[in-house]
């Protein structure tokens, strides 16, 4: 038996006694896992804002040491660090080859075991995960853990939003996915990046990760300071980090015509009306974040200490106290928290 | 006085004499067609379903030789046959630099005189038209005709969808945008074109502008044989050409994730659900085309008759029988028609 959080309905997240996960398939690897996490995406059922089968296991980001492997894994072994997506991919087929592993005509969603918890089930594991060449060191693992999903992202956001040299970013968002996607953009070399953000302690960590602007003003005023700031263009890429109507079109009307829009936001809610769409002459791409196209990329930037995403987890709980980890972040207490198992 | 089209309201088209148009701002020229013609877009008020202040003048689409200019116009003059676009553009400023040319920061909408007319009043001269290196021969008119809009707005969609070599491009809407969409694609280097149409007049010509495959099936069901032809994946690049809600999620849902949908049919009554399209890991762009952006490259082709648009216009009047066009365009027994002032 292991420990691992359970959702039994908005508000209500325990920790109990779980069967261990085990090889279904002969593709699976099971992982032992150092560190684990709660996501915003976590909090669409527990605000009560997502229908869901009650009870739900919960989690789906993870990094960890290989336990045991099917009979057909080859990429991976027991003992190696690994890291992997939310949407476990065969990483072969023609749309994973273009770099959609997230919509892998084979994928699976993480979290049918469910993550936050000692040990989890990865399906399509030759896909699915990559090893480090060692074991890193325990400062490294919630670098990691965030390359997992949050970094990934924000990395997909920027790339979406084309974000690069001589590039005006704006980042609508300032949860991890927003501060990471400010990160990615700045490694991706943009010139100005505007984050949109009015809590202070967001605001010092946009600035770390690289926004050289801050706009507190939402909506129609968040989009006319964006103008003000761009020459009354807008901005050239523009990074949607919440996924709400208002967050979708402050994006869309932030960017300048021609501009680009990543969109990570998980979308709820939102009807994007065509006519605004088509006079805004903006190029819009999003959706889940193929993670696994990033992964090696991210895993050597956090290697050799050239990124620390690791500081979006401002919180550290036990497992135990998932609960407790999940009202922080309810609250905005918390940007993004890391439970230990 | 010249002659011109004045719409009185839904399905009231009457050629009547006006005023010719003359030199407001220095940066004008005046032109006067050997040709013009009906856009599909003039369809929509024409059966009431846009909203206008009755009467209106009509007419986008241009070519003509120019007549005068006003004292800042530099790079036309009288004598030379010219091409533009029905969004008057500056061509200087940033946006219009980066290929945008309908969004130019300038930009006014040709159609304040209207060009179903014997002269037409164009603004920003300079940055709008493009001269030809000799006045062509008529037969080369039709063509020019349909670079104005239709050509030009057919290969932005292309663009758009990034059509190019290896791809699969479908094509939803069999109107000369959708028609020359096809064209464009096969220029652009798309491996196989499928056009959804049902009007066999239509699927001839398709087929003449490089269409390989038609499906005749829509919504579900064209999604569905668009999928059945793409192993399952959706096509890489799709052209909307049409500006429906249906229209608009064939084409999404005929796309794979990672490909790209080119809308350029004017949206009329779209409203694009985030969720699906989160989900769809489409690309999405479009919107009023950039034509001015093509002009150069599109003139060339013409003048080397290495592409012939304009076989879209299948019914050629006088300017005075502008009605029974509308008429024929509006039931579908015409493409597009052609109007000799």
């Amino acid at each position: 038996m292991m420990r691992g959080a359970v959702m039994y309905g908005p508000g209500d997240v325990r920790v109990e006694e779980r069967s261990d996960p085990r090889i279904v398939e002969a593709t699976d690897a099971i992982i032992r896992l150092p560190a684990t996490c709660i996501c915003g995406s976590d909090l669409w059922p527990y605000r009560g804002l997502d229908t869901a089968d009650w009870p739900m296991v919960m989690g789906h980001e993870y990094v960890g040491i290989v336990e045991d492997v099917g009979s057909e894994v080859t990429t991976v072994e027991p003992g190696q660090f690994v890291i992997g997506s939310f949407w476990a991919s065969d990483n072969t087929c023609e749309i994973c080859q273009a770099g959609y592993q997230s919509s892998c005509i084979h994928r699976e969603l993480m979290g049918a075991t469910g993550t936050q918890a000692e040990l989890a089930r990865v399906p399509l594991a030759d896909g699915t995960l990559v090893a480090t060449a060692e074991v890193p060191p325990d400062e490294l693992v919630p670098s990691f853990l965030a390359a997992s999903d949050v970094l990934g992202t924000g990395w997909f956001g920027a790339v979406a939003a084309e974000a690069g040299p001589g590039k005006t970013v704006a980042v609508v968002g300032d949860g991890a996915v927003g501060l990471l996607g400010m990160l990615a953009a700045k490694q991706l070399g943009a010139e100005r990046i505007i984050a949109m953000s009015r809590h202070e302690p967001r605001q010092r960590l946009a600035r770390e990760y690289g926004a050289t602007d801050i706009v507190e003003e939402r909506g129609e005023d968040g989009v006319a300071m964006i103008k003000e700031l761009t020459n009354g263009l807008g901005a050239h890429s523009v990074i949607e980090a919440v996924g709400t109507q208002e967050s979708m079109m402050q994006a869309i009307r932030s960017t300048r015509p021609g501009g680009h829009v990543g969109f990570v936001g998980v979308a709820h809610g939102v009807d994007l009306p065509g006519e605004a769409l088509f006079f805004s002459h903006v190029h819009l791409h999003g959706g889940p974040a193929p993670v696994r196209r990033f992964l090696p990329e991210l895993i050597d930037l956090i290697w050799n200490r050239q990124i620390d995403p690791g500081k979006v987890f401002d919180l550290q709980l036990p497992l135990d106290e998932a609960a407790e980890g999940y009202q922080a972040m309810d609250r905005r207490q918390a940007i993004k928290v890391l439970l230990h198992p």
